[in-house]
C-alpha cells in the first residue's frame, strides 16, 4: 500500500479554507517575544494554538514557565503505536511597516500569486501549521501513530525557559524521536536535511588595570593598557585571515568531516555566489565552494564580536582606559564539549595573562544526527515523495537552543525537516511562505508519519 | 648689583590688593573653551585680559581667529633691549558644583589658608597673572627688557586656531625666546623645568568587510571579521606587556636618553608611589623609578584607545560586524617626525593587510630644548633664587600643541617655567593655587627677566 499524492491533495483541498483561516488567525497575532509589550499577544497566540489542537482532538497542556508558555499537544492513536514529537516555535521577530524594508503591514495576512505574506508566515508559524495539518490528515487516514507537538514561544530570544519546560514535561513527552521544523532549504527546488548543528560557547574577557582614565601623555608607557592586553591574547587564539584556531590542544578536540560528507555539502546546491549575496559579503576568507561549506557548517570558529572600553566615538581620544571587555565566541562541532572547550580556553588565557577574568556566558552543545540512523532515510524518502527531489545532506552553522536542550534531556534522536526557502525573508522584511511549500510540506509530513509506522 | 627678595616682596606687598582683585576678576569669568555656550565668557575674559595689559602700559592686540581670540601684549622698553615672550592660556576646563568631586562653586574666587580656590586658579590663569605681575614689577624696577604676552583661549581644546594666530602675528612677535608657563612641579618644594615634550600621532584604522551584521552561526568561518583583522595587525605593532614597539624600522627613528638625563629624572623627586596614587594605578608595566620616568617622559609609546564596531553592550551578541575602527596613537620623542612615523606605520599595516584604511588624525611634533642653551641655566637660577631649591630637569610625557606650533613658526628657543603643584587639582575638582607659589613665581619671573638682560 502507501499513501498517494491524489488522496492527500483531495484532503488538502477539502480543508484548504479551514487551513488558511487558521493560518491567518495565528500569523495575525503579533507574538514578538523580544518586546515585553507583546506579552499579551504571546498569551493570545498560545491560546489560539491550544484551541487548534483541542478542536483537532489532541490532548493539550500549556506549560507555564518563568517566561513564555509552551503549548504541548498530543494526538493519541494507541499506546502501542510509535510516537513522534514535532518542534516548532510560534513567536516571531519584530516587524514594523516602513522600517527595515517592510513595505506591507507585518501583521496583516495577505495572499499574492501563491504566496502568503505576514511576519511569521515562514518563521515558523507556516511550518508549524503545515505539520499540524499533516497530523490532521494522518488522523483522517487513520495512520497508526501518536503525534506530539511542542510549540515554543521564546525561540527568537534564545529559548531561555525551554529547559525549564523540558524538566517539567520530560515524563509526559512519549516521543521515540523528534522532528524539528525550523530550517531553510538551500534554494527553491533544492530541499535539504540538516544532519548537524554547530554548538556555541560565548565568553566575556574582562581586564581592569586602573581606576580611571589615564592621559596617555601623562602615564602612557608605564600604565598598562587593558585593551592592548586583551588584543594581545585574542591574537594568540587564532589566525584572523584563515580563521584557524591556534590554541594549543584545541586541534585534538574535533575532527574534520569525511570526504563523503563534504561531497554531500558540495552537491547540496549551495552556491558561494548566493551565500555572498544573501549576507552582503563581497570577499570571503575562502572562495572555493568546498572550503566555504565546510568552514560554515562543519568547522569550529573563534570570533571577536566587540571590544568594549576606551573611546568609541568620532576621532581619537588619547586616554588609556582603566578597563576593557572582549566579547568572543566559539562555534563548535561534534564531539566538542562547550564546557571542556571553555576550560581549555580559560587555562590558555590565564597562562598568557593571569589578570584577565574569563567568564562563560552561554553554551550550546553541537549536535550531529547519528550517521547510521534509519530515520535519516525516512526523512529523505518523505521529502523525495513530496517534492520529487532527493534532499541534500547539509549542516547548519548555527545552534538551535531547543535542540541542544532536547538532546540533553530527552535523549532521543532529533531530525530536521524544514520547509522555508532562502527567499522567504527569514528575519527579513515582507516575510512570506509559498503555497507550494505548504502543500508539499503537508505531503512530506504525512509520508514521514506513514514511514514511521513501518519497521 | 642684582634684585633682592626684600625689594620684590615690598613691591608685591604694595600691589597685593590690586593683584588679588585682578586675579578674582579673571578667574570668575567662566571661560570654558569646550562648551560653545561659554563663547561670551571667552570674549569677556579676553576683554578683561586686554584691559589688564592696557592699564599696565602694554600695547595690546586681540587677534581674532576662526575660533577664540588670542590676546597679545607687548611691554616695550627699548628696541635694543632683549625681548622675551611668555605663553599662558586663559581658557579653562569645565566644572560644575556637585559634579566630578567639586564641593565649591567653581567660578567663585575664595581664599582659605593661603590658597585661592576656583576653576582656573592654577590652570592656567594663576601662572598667567603671576607672570603679568612680575612684568609690572620689572617695569617698576626699570629692567631693560621688552616683555610680550601670548594669552591663548583654546588650549584646553587642543589649540585648533593657534597656528592661524602665529601666521598672522609672526612678524609682530619680537621675542628672542619664549617661556611657557603651563607645567607642573614634581611636588611641593620640588621645582622642575621641562626640557622636552613627547609628540603625538593619532591614527584611525578602518576596515570594512561586509555590508551588514552577519550571524556568526550562518556565516562564521567563511565571513571575514573586521575586528579580528584589526586586532591581528595591532598586536603586530607592539608588545602589550612591555610597551615595546615592534614595527620594523621604528627602532631607528629614535634614541634613548643619556645616562646623565636619566639621572636628572631619577633625582627629580618623582616617585613611583605618588605617580601610581595620582593616576589610580595599582600595577604598572614597570615598577623601577628609572624605568617609569624614562617610559613616560622619554620613550615612544603605541596605545590602543578604543575599538569601535560590533557589539558593546551587556553580554555577547554573536554577530560578525561589517566594519571596525581602531583608534590608536603614538607618543613620540625627538628626533621623531610624526609624518615620517605615520608613513612607516601605514606602509607596515598595508603590508600586513592592504584592505585596512589608515587615516592620520592629528600630529604634534616632539620638542626638546637645545641641550647647550644658556637660557636653561638662567631658568634654573631664577627658580633657585625664588624658591631656594635647584629645579630638576624633567620631561613631559604629553604634548603642548602651542609649543609644537611656536617651534615651527617662530623658530626661537622655547623654555618652560611652571608653578603649579600636583595637589592643585589640574583638570580636577576644587582647583586651587597657593600664595607661596604666586609669591615665589613672581620672584622667579622677575629674576629671569633680570638674567635675560645680562649677557
Amino acid at each position: 500500500m502507501g499513501i498517494d499524492h491524489k488522496r492527500i491533495d483531495e484532503l488538502i483541498e477539502k480543508e484548504r479554507k479551514v487551513f488558511l483561516a487558521d493560518y491567518k488567525k495565528i500569523v495575525e497575532s503579533p507574538s514578538i517575544s523580544s518586546h515585553p509589550e507583546h506579552k499579551k499577544d504571546i498569551e493570545e497566540t498560545a491560546r489560539i494554538a491550544r484551541e487548534f489542537l483541542k478542536q483537532a482532538g489532541a490532548e493539550v497542556t500549556v506549560y507555564a514557565t518563568k517566561g513564555n508558555p509552551i503549548v504541548f499537544g498530543h494526538f493519541h492513536y494507541s499506546d502501542n503505536a510509535p510516537t513522534v514529537a514535532i518542534y516548532n516555535h510560534l513567536d516571531v521577530q519584530p516587524a514594523t511597516k516602513g522600517k527595515d524594508g517592510w513595505t506591507r503591514e507585518p501583521f496583516t495576512f495577505t495572499e499574492h500569486e501563491g504566496r502568503f505574506y505576514s511576519r511569521g508566515t515562514t518563521d515558523d508559524k507556516g511550518p508549524a501549521m503545515t505539520a499540524f495539518w499533516a497530523a490532521k490528515i494522518a488522523r483522517a487516514l487513520k495512520l497508526p501513530i501518536n503525534i506530539e507537538f511542542i510549540w515554543e514561544l521564546e525561540e527568537e530570544i534564545g529559548s531561555p525557559h525551554f529547559m525549564e519546560f523540558l524538566e517539567k514535561a520530560k515524563t509526559t513527552i512519549k516521543a521515540d524521536s523528534i522532528l524539528v521544523s525550523d530550517t531553510i532549504w538551500i534554494d527553491r527546488g533544492k530541499p535539504s536535511v540538516t544532519m548537524g548543528l554547530r554548538g556555541l560557547l560565548t565568553i566575556i574577557m574582562k581586564l581592569q588595570t586602573g581606576a580611571k582614565d589615564v592621559h596617555s601623555g601623562v602615564g602612557g608607557g608605564a600604565a598598562r593598557n587593558p585593551l592592548a592586553e586583551l588584543i594581545a591574547v585574542i591574537s594568540q587564539c587564532f589566525d584572523a585571515k584563515t580563521g584557524n584556531i591556534t590554541i594549543p590542544g584545541f586541534e585534538k578536540t574535533w575532527t574534520r568531516i569525511s570526504d563523503e560528507e563534504r561531497e554531500h555539502f558540495v552537491q547540496s546546491g549551495f552556491t558561494v555566489e548566493n551565500f555572498k549575496k544573501a549576507l552582503g559579503l563581497s570577499h570571503l576568507r575562502y572562495e572555493k565552494l568546498s572550503d566555504v561549506v565546510e568552514r560554515i557548517w562543519a568547522m569550529p570558529t573563534f570570533e571577536v564580536h566587540g571590544i568594549a572600553g576606551g573611546y568609541q566615538e568620532a576621532g581619537v581620544k588619547t586616554v588609556v582606559p582603566p578597563q576593557g571587555e572582549a566579547k568572543v565566541s566559539f562555534r563548535l562541532v561534534p564531539p566538542q564539549n562547550p564546557d571542556e572547550i571553555f576550560t581549555l580556553f580559560k587555562n590558555y588565557i590565564h597562562k598568557l595573562n593571569p589578570d584577565i577574568e574569563v567568564i562563560k556566558e552561554a553554551v550550546l552543545a553541537p549536535y550531529a544526527a547519528p550517521r547510521d540512523l534509519p530515520l535519516r532515510n525516512k526523512i529523505k524518502e518523505a521529502l523525495h515523495f513530496a517534492f520529487g527531489i532527493s534532499p541534500a545532506e547539509v549542516h547548519e552553522g548555527g545552534s538551535i537552543g531547543a535542540v541542544a536542550s532536547m538532546d540533553k534531556i530527552l535523549q532521543k534522536p532529533i531530525l530536521f525537516m524544514g520547509l522555508s526557502l532562502p527567499s522567504d525573508g527569514y528575519h527579513g522584511p515582507d516575510e512570506s511562505f509559498a503555497w507550494e511549500q505548504i502543500q508539499g510540506g503537508v505531503k512530506a509530513f504525512v509520508k514521514y508519519f506513514e514511514l514511521l509506522t513501518q519497521k
